[in-house]
């Protein structure tokens, strides 16, 4: 059984997010949706309702689960049985950074590979730090939210 | 009559953003100057200082305005009803994320386009953010800087 | 009267090119489409076809026009009255390429501008060399093509 | 049955396309790496001989076959029940490369999806070109070759 | 005598800056590694401790001293003589950033030239961010430290 | 004594070539310019050209010597017994492809180290192509060329 553990932060969760999980699903037999709880940074949303959203839009896959998580990624992997850590690439600095955590990750553990997907490139925009500059200043972020986001935004 | 939006911080003004305004100038009827003033943000120069610099250099030339603006950059230029978001681009880092926001700005608004120039090279380096680490090291920042800031930096 | 030119080799006019012209004109009262003769490449299609998809797209639209040139960009400029290039960018590897030949355009004529649109993200993937390299394997191109070019390839 | 087809060209077979292969393996329950024979290129070893060199390499793993092919790499896909392409990439001018590729195949075929890996970081300068030139002035490529081909290079 | 300033956080010390120091060594006569105090940053190792590592592993040659530093780096570097400053660069954003600072320094001091090395590729993936995030989660950074910061942590 | 080797094509030698090795000056004792002479390009000036024209340029320093040379670069480095090759760096994609280059040589010859320096920003688009393209266009090249090259072009 092939495991993949998809590790971010999703403060909010974006298309971009439900694009690359769709993409790497037939890929394979399991993906964890790893929400990040680093007591650092300051979310809008707490992982609570993170992970909510993830389990409201694949209630029907059980393909897809969604956990809170916190240290390093790679412990979290060894934990859940994960063999592949999936992540999107959008532009060439995000490629640099992912490149240098994959090295590092693989340095510490080699049995653990990086999977990169490119997401479709209408959503190349879709960052969650834009989302949310949009969300501050009363903007209407809904073209890069899931429906399940939305939502809860108009509560 | 085409109006544009030349969005930033300018904490302080430098001769980079003197370039691209005069770049600018033969392509649009008039240049708005929009003086961000984010909150997050904590200026080494106040908004009202950082707008009456422009307002000197271009004290001569009726099509340049600056204006302090919070909030979405597209909220603003509907209400001044520029059609253009201006700006410059040094490095491959700037034009990513520069295109990103573009994107962004475009899902929410079709009729906005960012219209991008690229300084004479000789100013590639002349970043707000390096001026500020001299000023504040005691160094000289006069290479960098319009003669309206280094006059006031001399008082 | 704002004249721009818009050079390329456009072998074959692709939706990523009529994009940027089609975002290009709010900013100008006149484009003018330079299709490149460089008698060094071999193209796939002749000039004469390049122009006639042009002619074709823009049959209604007076401020659009192509003609065929060959020399230095900047000659062309001059006589033909434009003072500004139009160029799209898509990646970054473009930006550079794009921003070193606008630096010594610059060098040589510093009246000359060179201003750069960003392309819808779904265009980014529309490159002529794609295009060129799907027909000459029998593949269905019409997905990057305007409607001019697929009528043109059916026949 | 994940099947994924691994196209190149392989001009010679170098240790990174080797570390590319082996890192995908627990991702991929069978690995076609296709030949690429495109008669534009004139390669420095013949088609059988790079495919010659993948055989005796994975002469014990069933799960990796090597063919020649041209054509749209979406084609042979389809042929061959590939659902996955897979890519390594070194650099951020290759990711870019990459990236257009992988979104014009999606535009053609949005059933096939390009993987990336990366490969591990001394493997980075390991490029066949780099190769080439060092055989064609004399130099002793073996740091970057697998066994195969150094021995193939000794008669 | 050629005299170079060697800048940096070193926070800590990683075996990529000590693999940058040996490959300068012979290009100068004298390295002087400048570690920055600079109050805004936070960091996890005292600047004692950092000029302590380094103190032990240059014990035996007298080539390499370290310092204490805070305020412009041209200034630091005629106080004690020095007209190179030494940076490596593993990646084009490292790079991007890197040239911005040495084309601000040029235009202040023109006498002072920087001079960039890159690392082995090993040691790309080597940073001290990434380093402080595995100890912080209580991983195990020794791959990617020099023996003298491990002995300090294992205390 | 500290011997460089500075490899290029210098088809024709541009002012950006002389403000690198002007740069190195100091940090070297001897810099021989390696002349390219790569049979498989076709030069627009002959190699005993462009050599000439370093001889008038640095007639005065003996520390500055040019060479024709073909084969691999680390070979000529030990014929000469240079321990480092210098290379200027102007673009991000000239980095990765630098580095490149480099990373083989070291992996080749470890003894062996590439220097990089960075011109300044006005000769940024001084390439050697884009040269040639203006002088095959009849423009004037001037404003890139050393006075020698230019006193050549103009018999």
């Amino acid at each position: 059984m092939r495991i993949c553990l998809f590790p971010g932060t999703f403060d909010p969760v974006t298309l971009g997010h439900i694009d690359i999980i769709n993409r790497a699903l037939p890929l394979f037999d399991k993906i964890v949706v790893g929400v990040g709880t680093n007591a650092a940074k300051n979310p809008m949303f707490s992982a609570e309702q993170r992970m909510a959203w993830f389990n409201e839009i694949y209630k029907d896959d059980k393909r897809v689960e969604s956990i809170a998580y916190e240290g390093l990624t790679i412990d979290y992997c060894k934990k859940i049985g994960a063999k592949f850590i999936l992540r999107g690439i959008r532009f060439v600095s995000d490629f640099e950074y992912e490149k240098s955590i994959a090295d590092a990750n693989r340095t510490m553990d080699n049995n653990i590979e990086t999977v990169f997907l490119t997401g479709e490139p209408k959503y190349t925009s879709v960052a969650s730090t834009i989302v949310r500059d949009i969300l501050k200043n009363g903007g209407d972020a809904s073209p890069f939210l899931p429906q399940a986001v939305i939502n809860f935004l108009k509560k």
